[in-house]
């Protein structure tokens, strides 16, 4: 038995390949969860698992789950990988680098003949994006037992489509099984910021994430016609909610750059062009590294509401929504990851994520750690989403090593 | 023969029996264009006709023509009307004012053993309001000859589904005609400004229309996560677009009260709270009487958006639209609606309209006129919308004296 390694040039091979499907004339990609893109995506997976000889198992979220054998099969297994759908537009690493990275780690290890003493376990996620359907880390949540999977079901897109009829609909609705318990799960991921690129480090090595915070901010006006109503009758909630915008930002900025703010999204009623409109909905997000922060964060874009309501004589309502608050993910893991980069050469740094991820719904579920490495600029979810393949190449050779460690 | 008279209750409790087809908590109305409700209303108004024993055409587009019969069929007829559909949420009086003070009428006649000269028809135009199927005055247009019929078939709502198909669902794709010619068209409606309400009128004589101006306001920016991407890197389409939504209202306010502006309606792609919007789309809208008062409302918002951009680091690009001049209605049926106010003792205003109207699709046509009644506080496209008995009565007695003498 040779020392398993990494083929980079698969590795980037794969994920260029996998970047044709759903493909955006600016570089990105555009595998909404569930759509025929995503569908397109998933097949292609299956076919290199065929081919490096792991039969996949589909569970009833869509789920995929390609199983490598280990000496010991009643082991719990170690259970590795990331997501292949993306936002719209999305980028071509947000994802698929945690997938195609895990499964080039089970070829390596047959190219090496390694057996593990644990099973080894594949995992593609359904909708870790949430962009077409709400709740994002879905089909986590269900494996891990967070989400009722009737209620997955449920999720409508804003078409009114179901999460169960489109699962349906794209043949990826399974009676299989993913692993009931596992060892760990490990997952690597593009950054989405920009401090490993900043420090000129390869690994981070993920302690957890920080504090989120997210808030509905309700504007409401009132309705009336656009032209003919006259100007000092005009009670516009689109015109009340143009301040908050301004103001979530100012407060991202003096937060910046420990914490982040921001309106992200916005929804008008009724939104045609001669009816003033009675009511916008701004979706507010915030993340700080410490409580403190986001209860600084929180309290601020509150007294602007307050504020921007009196100067517009508008109402202006948040609704009342927690902080997700910081998940740590484990010790001595993420030793394991720093030690395996250490072996291989590569800078690290210790760094929490401030974006969502599987691994966040999987934590309380077995031992969970993710290895980032560096994206571009820190833009994701974006078509300019970019990184190297020698960066792509030394996340999985860490998470390979990890693995092996793990899994015996 | 007795002199011909509305009777005013009557006018009133069609308003309000119609008004409880898809009618809203806060004392407004939902008959968006082609949904089940319209349908309702438009049975209601159907039976009304058979009632008064005038038979009911149904045009291609929907378009609904209640006939009575002239002493000399061959003459074009006087054709009276609006529209049943409303916003949504709307009024109880947007549209159907008109329909039912012109079937008010028609009876009217029958009560007073009037026999006109020329036919009377009644009209309900389709889709008048444009809020599910652009374009607005649709049914008027086809009419008229200034939109095809083919085009108005394929317009699609929000849900993709297509006029040509709505109407066949709700059993009102027609095979009938409205009259090919008309000698004139009259249209009661209520003022949706608050001029006559100022002015302590009864009577608005509509000249015409004010110049009006659509403008689309593209904002760019770039894609990003909206929560991960470092704030520096930041750059949002959503926060550039809120400079212009009060860079807006401020230009109408200048304006007022002659002119008005603002922003109605924006969409935000790709709009989840994941991530940074890297379009918003803003529709900008002014009314001005003259069209210097238009031209300094254009120039002034094109020159916000160079400012704004140049500030916010994004692009942002106005699509050029074509102001969309002012239409004159006909002097003498003005000066007819003045002379009828006067008999009966109403006070009368002269003032322009600015909101689009049927009348305008019409005035192309054939020789049209507007008669305007005052709305409480200038609110219409709103559950507020209201107006009083007597005006409404008012109104119609006027349109039934300019229509006796048009019809001869």
């Amino acid at each position: 038995m040779t020392e398993p390694a990494i083929a980079p040039t698969r590795l980037w091979s794969d994920l260029m390949t996998l970047a044709s499907i759903g493909a955006l004339p600016h570089g990105g990609c555009d595998r909404l969860a569930l759509t025929d893109a995503d569908a397109a995506g998933r097949h292609l997976f299956a076919h290199w698992c065929r081919e490096a000889g792991l039969p996949v198992t589909i569970d009833a979220i869509g789920n995929m789950f390609a199983w490598r054998e280990g000496a010991d099969p009643a082991l719990p297994p170690v259970l590795i990988g990331s997501h292949l759908d993306t936002q719209q537009p999305g980028g071509r690493f947000d994802g698929p680098l945690g997938v195609l990275a895990a499964l080039e780690c089970a070829r390596a290890l047959d190219r090496a003949g390694a057996r593990t003493r644990r099973p080894v376990v594949v995992v593609n996620w359904t909708n870790e994006e949430g962009a077409r359907f709400a709740p994002g880390l879905m089909g986590a949540a269900v494996h891990a037992g967070s989400l009722p999977l009737a209620e997955a079901y449920a999720a409508t897109d804003r078409a009114g489509r179901r999460v169960g009829e489109e699962l349906r609909r794209i043949g990826f609705l399974g009676q299989g099984k993913g692993p009931l318990a596992a060892h760990c799960y490990l997952e690597l991921h593009i950054e989405q910021g920009d401090r490993l690129q900043h420090a000129g480090k390869t690994i981070g090595v993920v302690e957890g994430t920080e504090n989120n915070l997210f808030l509905l901010i309700d504007c409401w006006g009132e309705n009336a016609h656009a032209q003919a109503t006259p100007m000092r009758q005009r009670r516009s909630a689109l015109l009340a909610a143009a301040a908050p915008i301004t103001e979530a930002e100012q407060i991202g900025q003096e937060h910046a750059p420990a914490g982040s703010a921001g309106i992200a999204a916005m929804d008008v009623l009724p939104n045609n062009r001669i009816n003033i409109p009675h009511h916008a909905r701004l979706s507010f997000s915030a993340t700080h590294p410490t409580s403190d922060g986001i209860e600084a964060i929180r309290t601020a874009i509150a007294a602007a509401a307050v504020r921007v309501a009196e100067q517009t004589g508008t109402r202006i309502e948040l609704e009342p929504a927690p902080v997700r608050p910081a998940v740590d993910f484990d010790p001595a893991l993420g030793d394991a990851v720093e030690q395996a980069a250490a072996d291989l050469g590569y800078g690290t740094m210790r760094l929490r994520s401030r974006a969502g991820h599987d691994a966040i719904r999987m934590a309380p579920f077995c031992r969970s750690q993710m290895i980032f490495v560096p994206c571009e600029d820190g833009i994701s979810h974006s078509e300019r989403e970019n990184m190297t393949e020698s960066d792509a190449a030394a996340g999985a050779a860490v998470l390979l090593r990890v693995l092996c460690r793990m899994a015996g």
